[in-house]
């Protein structure tokens, strides 16, 4: 996006200048990323691409680690809408196939390659640890709200659910590239909630 | 590994030329994947690190594609072999600690990283495909056994439940960069045992 289209943005409202920054600073980076690759990126580019002053970007984001990181976060935050239907099994369902839907993307596919082929610096180390607990967290929150309507134990280990919903979906993405289809989805939904209902109790079936 | 080195090897055998050049050209194969990535191997450039000639690989592999299918499958195959404890447990345990030793080390690491990063041409998605075929088929034999062993029922996706048990370990591997702690492999096991043990009827619970 260039500076033009930011001035010449229709919509004005009380902070609507910082939001237009916002989003002209992430579009940048989301190009650069895809372009040169996440270890590439810097601020003087995006400041290039986006036509935001550096000296905006460096009070606002203070290192290019902290950029990348927020523009990764908030993209797929943004893509990926923690699902409310009531029910476990529909959640489930619903965020799996949203999941499957980002990975299939443009921005997705070249985040998922970044993520997957880039050696880690402490501070992109750091990052992806922030990056990996903000998303567990936010969609950590289905398995909790099973869990207040009693549809669950409430021992039940949410993150480990989460990990054993995304992880085969990201498999079939990265690795075997198999299509995530509906018959797919589902049976990987009901091994999350068997897990979910059988966590505690597993140990003494077997 | 060069010629002289091939030539020199101290164990003669009937059969042990075959096996030799065998050896050369799969170590010269690593070692250019590694080094060069899988969508630029070439027979010529194998030849010339294996000091085979490049018409004796023609005549065995036929195109390089065949080749660095062969290469991938039998450096896993040997890494990871399918353990047969007698107990379902036990056998999933040990696969998944060897699974996670395996894409801990130089070549599991460059495999893992070449996997996911290639753009598919059809000839290296149908390798892929035949990989990995190979691979859940040689593995699900400790589901199919433990069914023999009646530790399960009969009717178990030993595909699906393979796949929920390796996934979470590619995917720390990939992209969580989380360690496979015991802790972590003992959770999972549990998880795909109670995936074997309830899913033909999670249907109906939830």
């Amino acid at each position: 996006m260039k500076e033009t289209e930011v001035v010449a943005g229709k919509r004005r409202r009380p902070g609507g200048r910082a939001a237009k920054v916002t989003e002209a600073v992430h579009r940048a980076v989301l190009e650069a990323v895809l372009e040169v690759g996440v270890e590439k990126v810097s601020i003087p580019d995006i400041s290039r691409r986006s036509g935001v002053r550096d000296s905006t970007i460096y009070r606002r984001w203070v290192t290019r680690e902290n950029l990348v990181l927020d523009v990764l976060l908030t993209g797929s935050g943004r893509t990926l809408a923690v699902p409310d239907t009531g029910a476990l099994r529909d959640d489930l369902v619903a965020f799996a196939t949203a999941l499957d839907v980002y990975l299939k993307s443009a921005i997705g596919q070249g985040l998922l390659r970044v993520f997957a082929s880039i050696a880690d610096t402490p501070e992109i180390a750091e990052s992806r640890n922030t990056f990996w607990q903000e998303r567990f967290k936010s969609v950590a929150v289905i398995i909790d709200r099973a869990s207040e309507r009693s549809e669950i134990a409430a021992d039940v280990d949410a993150r480990a659910a989460i990990e054993l919903l995304i992880a085969p979906i990201h498999f079939r993405h990265l690795l075997s590239r198999q299509p995530c289809d509906r018959e797919f989805i589902d049976s990987l939904v009901s091994a999350v909630i068997g897990y979910c209902g059988t966590a505690s109790c597993d140990e003494k079936r077997f």
